[in-house]
């Protein structure tokens, strides 16, 4: 499978790729154990902090993980990478080693300890901001501490869940740039 | 401007819609005064009861309508639409009444106070499920109590936004339902 080339990018720029609401691989670790999980439940939160929050439902298994190390690693697949994503969420890493199975390159990240995928487009390197509502809603507030991002293709394909194993590709950019007041950007 | 003929939608389906992470325009009334904001923060949290959360910048003349009446329709526009969709995020419902200005219908909802927009693809009539997080993080949890959805398009071509005047367009929608286990559609 493809690896990309990538660069630092300012994570107060992240929503780029995060807004348009992609399905992303989440990556964790904590002590001996690492996992995958596939994920579409997440919003921006804000910029600078770069703060972004996702849902997890606690049954799965990277839910402790990722609780007890407050960290992640969100990864951003392309749409090759679809039956991957499909195949991650479909087993258990209680069961197997993901990366293993799938094939996939774990790098070491620079601020956290969970792993970044090398097949994925972009990386983005988080740590816990705001825990408070995990135990109620299942919800992560996190901050973004640092961001990798592919020199090409600058806009990847990407694909988003739509329920009963319906997929929506993206389609191409447009801009209406011109139309903004510029503080509205 | 097209409005569409719409039917009752199940609640707990709302994510074939939301999940991939479109704009929407976000209406809101409280006593004599209605608004429109366009949205992009937001994401999916829960099946039934049917659980979408956003953030809102409390700067927005509409937080305080929806902060207030606890109440708020979630509209979904197609990229026919995007201009509109521009032009609400440019102007303030301070200065002028933006259903008025960009010729909008105002239609009653079912369970709420707030209008749902007849231009629109859907209509998610939300009532507010946990404010906790609205003062510290602008964070809203809101459960959809009512969904209205076009009989056509069943699936509409929105617009994803990723900053600096930029929009992504839904593309094609593609299947992998054969290769999930049934439970984890």
């Amino acid at each position: 499978m493809k690896r990309f080339h990538k660069r630092d990018f300012p994570t107060d720029q992240v929503r780029r790729f995060l807004e348009p609401g992609p399905i992303v691989l989440v990556s964790s670790a904590w002590k001996d154990e690492r996992n995958i999980m596939t994920m579409g439940w997440h919003m921006m939160m804000g910029f600078d902090p770069s703060l972004f929050a996702c849902y997890l439902w606690e049954e799965n298994h990277s839910f402790e993980l990722i609780r007890r190390s407050k960290q992640c690693v969100i990864n951003l697949p392309t749409l090759d990478l679809v039956d991957t994503v499909v195949g991650i969420g479909n087993c258990s890493g209680a069961d197997i080693d993901k990366f293993e199975k799938f094939g996939l390159t774990a790098q070491r990240g620079s601020k956290v300890e969970a792993p970044l995928l090398a097949e994925c487009h972009s990386n983005f390197e988080c740590r816990l901001y705001d825990g408070s509502q995990v135990g109620k809603h299942g919800l992560f507030i996190w901050e973004v501490v640092k961001a990798h991002v592919a020199i090409a293709p600058k806009i990847p394909q990407t694909v988003h869940y739509r329920g009963e194993g319906k997929f929506m590709v993206s389609g191409p950019d447009i801009s209406r740039r011109s139309r903004f007041k510029p503080g509205n950007l």
